[in-house]
């Protein structure tokens, strides 16, 4: 018998490694951190002698999923402003409240009540993008939750710096201060084309090349921007970034609403990856991904929330069902992205976008303990003929029962055991009392 | 002292009229299942005395939500086959199934089944549309719920009757035996235009003159059903059934995906509803329903989730959301369909279309007492700056506390008073048992 922390015994194991498969009457088995096996349950209980044993006789157990777009910190702007298109929303609405109010205090109470909401709904792995990055590495610390943080860079000044070249000379600090840290890294986020000159850009792709740190950008989320581009310079913004050789196989593209089957080729050519936030970009009337054609292309699809301002929640299962079932209109094929490929997109699509397909993203043998449990008891999703598609179509993010990274239990039977969520609810009504007295 | 049974204390009281209000510290106030007031709290505790007080400090009170069309029992065959077009679907997997299975006690089972989810999801009123509509009657009455049952009418021969004569016929006996339930009531459901020829709609429009009926119907669901129509006929469904006198202020058009302008412009003049079901019609490809061009064509938009076996919940908070984040993109314009208009079409827009706008779907003086209470205190709706956004963008369906229809409680601090749903679950499991061994 090989003694080992923690053997998972759920209903259903859905390793989303090989692709679409869900298995029965079997153990996950964990041990320092990292799966050891995966297995029959009959050969677990007689190999391995575990310390601890999770029954989850209702349950669904897959990877956590992995939430590549957001904003943490702008949970405390939830609801501050909708409706509106995304230029007045940005301008008029979010641009004024950031200037006013971000500051190192907004960033960590703004994070933590984000954390907490995702870790509940399912999410243990956040590629943020905020001002103040290092407020938002020291809030995923203290959760325990795995982490990018994003290295924003921006040509406008703000709280957390004065030029491009300042928010860069910072993030490379801030990158040297994470270097130890085992579940949090970074990622430069120049925030996008309309916002970021060429200069600062060839530096982020020097650096980035130099260190091997990844870049995570919004590209063309509105045909306004695309349209404004090209009257200035002549120049789609896609175009433009090819020409800095910034697009790689380390470059994250958010939104990508506007798409030529040109640009989607050279997306995979590049191997790009994009971040799909369908709500957002429904939302703010921004557009639709063509998300059908992108994977035929060979794209690696990636989900993400984007942040509570412009969503409203940070609910990956949400924006996962959303997904499928956009992309299905989108193509006018009902047979578009299935409920597996929606899983993929929302766990291994996201670890591959972030290069940790390595580390997290499936349950298999050597990968991180990074998993959670959703329980498929309730009425809504019942009865169960396919748990994957119980899984995109019917479950809510209330169902996820437990939520583990690094084989640590940051979610457990709904209640958080690392995060106080009292005091980040308390602390985001008093932000709400100063930013709208 | 007025004598009252309920005062009802929430943080928020959103009446739907006046439209966009948000009410602080006000009560509602309940007697003989009725609403005798909306007012001040200090003026409340000063003019009644009431038996019961209902204390909700962290929720938002509204009118109950209302479910234009639904196929009920069809919970039970949930993910049986997904990620397929509509025809492919039907007549290969749904109409096999439904042949094989459908009967008195399946329809009870799946009724309670779905209307155990829809009450914890804040439904009070649900419009179904089934084989044996009696069955769904009963289960309405045994869980207190307001419902239409739809007297089905089809071409080809079912577990329920052999011909669109008997359909007509068994459906009238029903609204007989009805007639003296004060929840319960009926409309015509003729299933759609490819399935029921032109005799029995006459026959339906002339019953429903007569007896004060409406009538539900699946119109222009998908692109592909009006091609057929228009190659074997050389005409269009609606053109069609406006020639049959179909259309009229009692008429609910279910999808409506497949509109010209001009058919948007009749649909105005007619008075008909439309019931939007954006879930389904995404997941099944049929389509994007105008919304934003029907509203602003006057029509009555209302909102409707499907069977659960195209969907796959029955969740009216998601379809709430769903339909204010696809109209702005449908739209172009992220002002289409705000959060105050989203909520409109869950709630009024859909009492209207049942022709019970003066009984429900606002909380005003003289209606009857059908409301739920949503608790906002959860880390996802924080913190709040604005009720109706949370409402529609932020809040999940699992956060409806209580739900009342006539002033009686169906769900009570998150437990169902009139169903057991653990029976109703475990008989879905046998279902499940039986059709897919």
């Amino acid at each position: 018998m090989i003694s080992v922390d923690l053997l998972v015994a759920p209903r259903w194991l859905v390793p989303i490694e090989p692709a679409g498969a869900v298995l029965e009457s079997h153990a996950l088995i964990v041990d320092g951190g990292r799966i050891v096996a995966v297995l029959p349950i009959a050969e677990a209980r007689a190999q391995y002698q575990a310390r601890e044993t999770l029954a989850l006789p209702d349950h669904a157990v897959l990877p956590g999923l992995v939430n590549v777009h957001t904003h943490a910190a702008m949970s405390l702007l939830r609801g501050i402003a909708d409706d509106l298109p995304l230029m007045d929303w940005l301008q008029n609405h979010m641009w004024p409240a950031e200037a006013a109010h971000v500051a190192p205090d907004f960033c960590e109470d703004g994070a933590r009540l984000a954390f907490a909401e995702m870790i509940r709904g399912g999410v243990t792995c956040i590629n943020d993008m905020y001002f103040f990055p290092d407020a938002s590495a020291r809030i995923a610390i203290e959760a325990g939750v795995r982490a990018s943080v994003g290295l924003i860079a921006i040509d406008f000044p703000s709280a957390w710096a004065s030029s491009a070249d300042e928010y860069i000379h910072k993030g490379l600090e801030l990158h040297d201060a994470l270097k130890h840290e085992p579940l949090v890294r970074t990622i430069f986020a120049p925030h996008a084309p309309y916002t970021v000159s060429d200069a600062p850009l060839l530096k982020i792709r020097q650096y980035a090349n130099e260190l091997g740190i990844g870049i995570h950008m919004h590209v063309h989320e509105t045909a306004g921007e695309v349209a404004m581009a090209v009257e200035a310079t002549g120049k789609r913004p896609w175009q433009r970034l090819r020409e800095l050789e910034l697009l790689g196989p380390d470059f994250i593209a958010v939104h990508m609403t506007q798409l030529t089957d040109e640009e989607i080729a050279q997306a995979a050519a590049h191997g790009v990856h994009v971040a799909h936030c369908p709500e957002s970009n429904l939302k703010l009337a921004s557009g639709f991904a063509p998300i059908g054609k992108l994977r035929a292309a060979g794209v690696n699809v990636a989900l993400g929330t984007d942040g509570a301002a412009s969503n409203n929640d940070l609910d990956l299962f949400g924006e996962m069902r959303c997904a499928a079932l956009l992309a299905k209109a989108v193509a006018g094929d009902a047979r578009t992205l299935p409920a597996a490929d929606a899983l993929h997109a929302a766990t291994l699509g996201g670890a591959r976008a972030l290069g940790l397909d390595d580390e997290i993203g499936s349950l298999v043998a050597g990968k991180s303990a990074d998993f959670i449990a959703v329980d498929l008891s309730a009425a809504n999703t019942q009865p169960v003929y396919n748990v994957l598609s119980q899984l995109v179509y019917a479950a809510g993010r209330e169902q996820v029962s437990d939520a583990y990274v690094a084989g640590r239990a940051l979610l457990r039977e709904r209640r958080l055991t690392t995060l106080d969520e009292h005091a980040a609810i308390a602390r985001a009504g008093e932000w709400r009392r100063k930013i709208k007295p």
